[in-house]
């Protein structure tokens, strides 16, 4: 069995620039970095302003175990296939953080046969996104101690102070800190601590801006922490939003690359999917638009967390009305669903199957309320039988759901016809009526209640003191009339991880409700999220290593 | 008066291609970033192994003051300034940080006429080598507390860590830290602190590497610290030097972009001139002496420090030989250094130039003893008179070195041709006898000394206690025999920044020594050295914007 790195090292790449021609793009409107990686250049927007956009596929997934289910590598299997039967598909996903990479196995742009290369580039920096963030969110950071201790002419309380710095690694002893020790000349001592950077607000923001201006208004607007008189302190109060946009001016330019199979691909942003909304930028979603007649792109996680924050923010932000929903599911995870041990996956065990499918029923339940057609993708794996194969199909089409085979992982594109001729059906056949969950006007209770009852299918929602008070304290400060993003554990569809497939009967706690203002949602915590993870025993780190000639091994 | 930022958006840059197309590369030979700036490829290298080295010129300083004594400046112009006499010239020079961007105005490439563009990109992350060096630095010192955690096998003492973390911003709240709080999940805690990333002893090393393997081999012997039993611990027991060398496989290419006037500029590297060795990478300026005629570089800080380390650090570790040695000086600083006030520059003044001039004839007599021919570059302001000017002349005709006026700031290449033809002359009628200062395998002390003596002009050198033990430790560790770097103040030929001019009767205080294991270096600490600056009360990042169309502004 080939590795991914070298099925990606064994493609046959083409120029970016013929592949940015199959979009109609001239050289012109590239920046290219290298032979095989571009950033679209901003006044692409323009040029193809009046231009009807193609349509738009979200794929999502069932709550997501420790087998896996393949969403990155379905959507880049389901864009290849979609070309090979001779639709123009774009694809639009997110790019990935150098922590992971570091840390525990695992692509982070798909796998197998459904990739998108220059794999190791993608995977090492790509074109700076996450550093450009990083050190934007960096600059805010210093211009808030720095003023601190240059006066605190804006009386910033050094306590109140909720805007952390960044790092784009795994570093759990960053978690926790305290800085400005060493006297008066280094500032004071605080407490502070380090967010990776894909889970700073700025990579948000810069995923939920639709164009530079957007992002230099989103970004002034980040309340950075509170001042003596209890009051929010933002970004344009320190005067750095401009030089912070400075920073980003390439960052927010899309990135095209392409599939093992040339079909391009845009990868741009990716924020985390709990503390934030989990897809990639609002710009390449739109640009893949402009320039395919069909984008598949992806949100975080399960349907619960990614595909309502796909259609309850991201959506309502750019203005999206999606076409097409496709729910990932393989037997296995439906049978640990269905309370079988990952060890014993490989046993056909239809009992646990029939159970554990009740989480793939209450997704394409779920999906259904908005609106958007819905087709299940089984991502087929070797040891899956007919018969749970065909339980599966049965039960997809009580629901009145279609349901297709894909094997990209094994077979690229061609492993993914079948679902690609399911996908273009609806298409072509079903109308999307899409509508949000919720009314963004409507009280903070109400879109949590909202989420949990239709979403979840909770009994209700219990509050802590410190959450009721930040209601108040946010509706007073005019932050109430904007979408709330669930920070949930990905494990289950309730709060609680250990609630496998279908869970009822249980309420969702809301611990604290935290503001992301300038990304422009709340932050609603049912639990604790952890926004820097930490490196294994012994991480990926470890097997990665270069040759002389450049070649590298050991990235999963 | 037009702005640096005004001056660089006017010009009429050139296509990248066309520029490499100049030096003989082709457009298979780049990576490029955008249509004006690009990587090339280390295979280049090989391919021009063959070929006989163009000639070297080392642009140097007499001791800085508030004054200014562009350095940059001139060698950028001298570059243009040679073109236009009809040399094959190439420049190559150090990257900027954007912690000083974002702080203290002040060009990082050049100014006025005499400038690399395009200024922005290349203040603003550039190809982004300074943030690989940042997260490859930030993987080491994860990989440390991780270690640690995980059960320390190799017994690292966390009290006697001495790699710290890296972020570039000027960020004085993270000197000193403490990390790892919040419980044993969280690692332990224990006192740390973050260097801008320039400081980075990964910086060093890579400015330091002549390919690919010898940059993993010297981030392989980075010392992060000791065990309980005293002994080093380096990257390599930390298994994690392969996916360092992975995170820079871009940083390490040279980076060529072109100056106002189209002259080939290779930007590459940035240490520190203090605690490092203060000059571009050895890559970059070999690639130059390969593609060029005459290759123009140069060396931070004045001559006592930034040239001292490029002839007996960085020629050593590259096997270079400088064919010329351009030191610069303006009327104004060397007025400074016979004690005249910064607002009373612009009055003639000859008994002050008189005593100030011998800050000059100290570093031609120390530049002598490397063998190299030497010219004066006179950086001429509209101030300066005709008997300034004379005496300038006059001193260093006695010394049998050759002046000439350039003014490049104001008139780019054209004001440069003075100096342009007598660095021609140079080249074409006296023949280096480049040898180091000293041996390398001499004592650490006799080393220290010999710098002391030879180039400070001191009477001797102080140890502390301290510095004694790490003497006699360094010396059991097997890194006896390899360079000293002299961490002094820039101000000041002495260890004392208020002694101006030629100071005598002095003493070298060594205060402590680190050691730079990777990049290949003692680093002898006369003084305290700030690793990591600050902001100032309005830092530069609130004058920085960028408007709808990308056009930024306030950068200076």
């Amino acid at each position: 069995m080939k590795s991914d790195i070298q099925i990606a090292q064994e493609a046959e790449i083409k120029e970016i620039v013929g592949i940015a021609q199959k979009l109609g793009l001239k050289e012109d409107d590239l920046e290219l970095y290298g032979k095989y990686k571009a950033k679209v250049k901003l006044d692409v927007f323009e040029k193809y302003s009046e231009k009807k956009d193609g349509k738009l596929v979200l794929v999502t997934a069932i709550t997501p175990t420790p087998a896996g289910e393949g969403k990155t590598t379905t959507t880049v299997g389901l864009g290849q296939a979609l070309n090979r039967i001779g639709k123009k598909a774009v694809i639009a996903i997110r790019e990935p953080s150098l922590g992971p990479t570091m840390g525990i196995k695992g692509g982070a742009a798909g796998g197998g046969y459904a990739q998108v290369i220059p794999m190791e580039d993608i995977n090492l920096h790509f074109t700076g996104d996450i550093h450009a963030i990083g050190i934007a969110h960096n600059l805010l950071a210093a211009a808030i101690d720095n003023h601190i201790k240059q006066g605190n002419e804006l009386d910033i309380d050094p306590t109140q102070v909720t805007f952390k710095r960044a790092v784009d690694m795994n570093d759990r002893a960053l978690r926790n800190t305290i800085v400005g020790l060493g006297g008066s000349k280094n500032g004071y001592p605080r407490e502070d601590g380090f967010l990776i950077t894909v889970a700073s607000e700025i990579m948000a923001i810069l995923c939920l801006a639709n164009d530079l201006m957007e992002l230099k208004k989103k970004l002034s607007k980040i309340v950075i922490g509170y001042n003596y008189a209890g009051e929010s302190v933002t970004a344009n109060d320190l005067k750095v939003a401009g030089a912070m946009t400075a920073l980003l001016k390439d960052a927010i330019k899309p990135n095209l690359v392409q599939t093992l199979e040339n079909t391009p691909a845009f990868i741009h942003g990716g924020p985390f999917a709990n503390i934030a909304h989990g897809c990639n930028s609002v710009m390449a979603t739109k640009l893949a638009m402009k320039l395919g007649d069909i984008t598949v792109t992806e949100a975080g996680f399960g349907a619960d967390l990614g595909a309502e924050k796909f259609y309850n923010i991201k959506s309502r932000f750019a203005n999206l009305k999606a076409d097409a929903t496709v729910l990932v599911a393989t037997i296995r995870a439906l049978k640990m669903h269905g309370g079988v041990a990952k060890e014993e996956l490989k046993t056909e065990n239809l009992a646990a199957l029939a159970q554990g499918i009740e989480n793939l029923e209450k997704h394409i339940e779920n999906m259904n309320k908005f609106g958007v057609p819905i087709v299940v993708a089984i991502n087929r794996f070797p040891d899956d039988t007919e018969a749970e194969l065909e339980l599966v199909r049965e039960k997809c089409e009580k629901l009145g759901v279609k349901v297709a085979l894909s094997e990209v992982w094994a077979a690229g594109g061609a492993g993914g016809e079948e679902l690609a001729q399911a996908v273009v059906e609806l298409l072509e056949n079903e109308e999307s009526k899409f509508e949000y969950l919720y009314d963004q006007n409507s009280s903070i209770k109400t879109k949590i209640e909202t989420i949990a009852a239709e979403i979840y299918g909770a009994d209700g929602v219990d509050y802590s003191e410190q959450a009721l008070q930040q209601i108040e304290k946010y509706k007073e400060n005019g932050y109430a009339k904007i979408p709330v993003c669930m920070a949930k554990t990905q494990s289950s569809i309730s709060d609680n991880p250990n609630l496998k497939g279908h869970p009822s009967g249980f309420k969702i706690s809301v611990k604290s409700i935290n503001l992301s203002a300038g990304a422009g949602f709340l932050v609603v915590m049912t639990g604790p999220v952890l926004t820097m993870p930490g490196l294994p025993k012994r991480p990926s780190a470890e097997e990665i290593d270069i040759d002389a000639q450049g070649k590298i091994t050991g990235l999963f």
